[in-house]
């Protein structure tokens, strides 16, 4: 639809005026063209979600719970119960587009008991329970740009102006509506003229650092540097980076904290070379039921990442083995700090964390 | 020319029996196609060294010498200053395909030296002088698999059977004419029934580990496993790693190494996960003049390579800044000992190197 060069001109995910419809920065054709697409029906939505042009766990929520609202907003009926009844058919079929996605289920059963609540609950007619279903979308929508702000400040505690900064993969303002988790700090200190110096790990196989954390921050204007995986250690060597900001899966009760897989590569580098690794998670990501990184189960991923996918010709033998981990756990006596919207957890881990998730509860 | 599945059926170079040409493995077209090519005239050698169809510092040596031989052999005359003469040509024009190739320019000093001596000092006839750099060429390749077999057989002594192997980068049989340096204990262990399970890193930007390594070793029936450069964490947490060999460019005196780019990430993180470091090292590459690793130029390559080669499109934004050094320094400190042709260096580097290359001068 619209091309632009700087994609920070536009959310990740977006309702039109009117609401109807979702508008999103179609991801998959990053970095060579920024397009942004409107969806509009149920179909579109799901192919979004299912094919990545929406990615990263708090976009796709955010998306999911516009998109619903998009739909619900054209079911043509003033009984409730029919209207619920159809809202509940296009949940479902959202949902499915990627069933391990947290984000996208648990934003939709926001939006579920919201239209509950008003339509059964509260005995509102079905315009008045649209018109809260779009206000639930858009606070949830603020909610995320919200978390990732206060992330940004307590990161930007951090770091002083002119640092430099290494990131991997991309937990940026393409993985949620605003500013990023890791990213977050980069993009408020770019407004306070901080002139960071940003190091983004290129992320093999699917190199998101490459395409979209190298792309988003150039676009902004952040002074950015690409590296391979294996150069973080050359790049810290010759004292450029003083300090790691990576996002996270999901963070343990002990710290210990599973992101893209590479980032306990980082830490263990950054560990020698006496640089701290922040890991940001909002408080949604951190699972006190876990006790240990040990057991967060890893996906493991197709070997055509490694040797095929975006080569002119396969660059590894055909029918060699593969180890292709989607994500691995940095151990939290790596990780120098955890950074939440309620704060910057430190060591002990299992002491600052229940602290950080009482305020989460309270607040 | 000719097709085959396993390349270790061959030597990485080669004379044909009759002398008239050195028979290669094409490398510009691995892992795709093994094919054998039979280098004639200057041309086609300077060319087989300028394009990396054949590469790793003792392979282009021993293909120099072979080169210079073959082309020596057709010098037509009997006079040994004109044959001399045209000596020289050739090997100025072979010695300009890689000027900084350390390697090309020692090999081909070693035959001018030999055709000096047997045509000059000794007044063998123009037949005789080539003859004798017949024997030379073949001394050198003869040297290369010796030392390799040698570190080979030293390595050997620092592993156990069904031991897990890390290496990275390529520093195979492909980079000299057999063995290799850092995959000689492989090749020899297999040869004992080791039973090595070995992780080759791809090897970014290059992909010299996925492209050479993986398939070399696969091609040899090795149990090898391609990962990504940001997995040795997850393979090394998950205990599957008791040693790492690499290669190396240049050793320093204090036991700094010099190689491949993410050299120093793998032996970073190796430290973390308690995992043993062996730098494979010929005492051709240790370099007493250079006290410390800071000493050591590195080089910097064009940021395509990190961008856009082997890729369908480019996958960053154009313009970004790359950061793309060929090598980087492994520390000492990381090193858990060095391996030479003449025994195992181990720490501190200073005294233990010094005696190897005492022994390498009386040996």
């Amino acid at each position: 639809m619209q091309e632009k060069k700087n994609i920070m001109d536009y959310d990740t995910v977006a309702l039109d005026q009117e609401g109807n419809a979702v508008i999103i920065i179609d991801q998959t054709l990053l970095p060579g063209r920024v397009e942004l697409i409107a969806l509009r029906t149920a179909q579109e939505i799901w192919d979004a979600i299912y094919l990545l042009k929406v990615r990263g766990a708090p976009a796709i929520g955010v998306a999911a719970a516009m998109g619903i609202y998009v739909l619900a907003k054209n079911i043509e009926t003033e009984d409730f119960e029919e209207f619920y009844r159809e809202f509940c058919r296009y949940k479902e079929y959202l949902d499915s587009a990627r069933p391990t996605a947290v984000n996208l289920s648990w934003a939709l059963k926001r939006m579920e008991q919201a239209a509950l609540q008003a339509g059964r609950a509260e005995k509102k007619t079905v315009p008045q329970v649209k018109e809260v279903l779009r206000e639930e979308a858009l606070r949830i929508r603020g909610e995320d740009i919200e978390v990732c702000r206060k992330i940004g400040e307590y990161g930007l505690t951090l770091v002083k102006p002119g640092d430099g900064i290494l990131t991997h993969c991309n937990a940026g303002q393409l993985a949620t509506v605003k500013y990023g988790t890791a990213t977050a700090p980069i993009y408020l200190g770019q407004e306070r003229g901080y002139d960071f110096k940003v190091y983004a790990d290129e992320t093999r196989p699917l190199l998101q650092g490459a395409r979209l954390t190298a792309f988003e921050l150039y676009s902004s204007g952040v002074d950015v540097t690409l590296i391979c995986d294996n150069m973080s250690a050359s790049v810290m060597a010759r004292g450029l980076v003083q300090a790691v900001f990576v996002g996270c899966d999901r963070v343990a009760a002990n710290g210990d904290a599973a992101n893209k897989i590479g980032t306990s590569v980082v830490a263990a580098v950054a560990k020698y070379y006496g640089v701290p690794v922040y890991v940001c998670a909002p408080t949604s990501t951190i699972d006190m039921e876990t006790a240990t990184g040990d057991q967060i189960c890893i996906e493991q991923r197709p070997a055509h990442e490694v040797t095929d996918m975006w080569y002119k010709e396969p660059m590894a033998p055909e029918g060699v083995k593969v180890y292709n981990p989607a994500f691995d756990v940095t151990n939290h006596e790596l990780i120098a700090g955890i950074v939440t919207e309620h704060g910057v957890a430190r060591a002990p881990y299992t002491e600052s964390l229940k602290n950080i998730m009482s305020q989460r509860i309270q607040g």
